[in-house]
């Protein structure tokens, strides 16, 4: 064992505790209290795997999305969790300050892992493969659920509107037309219970 | 798309939300609460990506090894965390009522599905293959881990002995040597701390 090279994995893995730590926008399907990015990389992962018949993909590489899924929320120790909807602070800004935390963070790690970690964040970021663009739709496709199975919480909180919902998870449909068009029947449903501003 | 074999597959998805309400024996590492279920099982599936190269196999299906990982608490839904060290509830008991739990849950999936989910969570139980050992060395190796950072945590409250210790975690061996070397270290460490009550 090249112990130098162990030591700096363990920082890593002992510096990603962090993540647990991190709250999102939406809460637990029973309501009880927001969700962190831990608890979300993990559903995300066990959505991967029971959806994976309804990507777009002809040939999927779930075990390069699930990759993707674990390690997509690592930035966010330093650069915090931002709400979907707000676009002043989802621009450039997010991205220089989620870009340094992963630089910092997938620094800790050997070269050769820090590269592998740093190259998937990077194309779940770019969404241009289809398997982050199956990762992606999965990333907004949890939220969905759990706005719709807690009366619309982040929605009506926030004061979001319909058109809103549309256009920020329209590229769901980018990963899965069929995910895509049950979330369009639950954004119709939600409209019609008032989770929308307009 | 199978509408009725979708909605079985939201309905298990919706229903594992509750991993994220099992709270276990052992904390963060900044100390701040309890860790639950779904957090554990996304730090061990970044943990077996991580650190693979350790596994005693000579070609680990890491792939397998996640998603055993991802679904071996789904069975504490109902069944509950028990404390490692606790042997009367340890047994036949935990296993009956994990059993039970895993026939419920898993039985929410399409038969394909569930057959599959049920077949990793048995070998995972079993620890025969080189997948199910190595994915068991981790699932003990995180609680070390999370009791050397938080003064011996669980081990003190529970008056644990190094003795215990060293008998519930020794099959980290069976899965990883370097891992279980690297372990031995933390308790020899944690004995001159004072952690252990004997």
């Amino acid at each position: 064992m090249d112990r130098e090279r162990f030591e700096k994995q363990i920082m890593f893995l002992k510096e990603i505790d962090r993540v647990k730590t991190i709250f999102r926008q939406t809460r637990l399907l029973d309501d009880s209290r927001y969700e962190n990015d831990a608890e979300h990389g993990w559903h995300l992962a066990v959505m991967a795997m029971t959806l994976a018949e309804y990507s777009n993909a002809e040939n999927l590489d779930l075990w390069k999305v699930i990759r993707m899924i674990l390690l997509h929320d690592i930035v966010e120790i330093d650069a915090g969790d931002i709400l979907l909807y707000d676009s002043q602070n989802r621009g450039d800004l997010k991205k220089e300050r989620e870009t340094r935390c992963a630089e910092r963070i997938f620094g800790l790690l050997p070269d050769d892992q820090r590269d592998a970690y740093r190259a998937l964040w990077d194309e779940f970021e770019a969404r241009e493969t289809p398997e982050s663009k199956f990762a992606a739709a999965l990333d907004r496709f949890e939220p969905i659920i759990q706005n719709v199975s807690t009366d619309g919480h982040a929605w009506r909180k926030h004061g979001i509107s319909r058109r809103q919902v549309e256009d920020a998870n329209r590229h769901i449909g980018d990963g899965s037309d069929d995910l895509w068009e049950y979330v369009r029947e639950l954004i119709e449903d939600s409209d019609r219970k008032g989770y929308y501003s307009g």
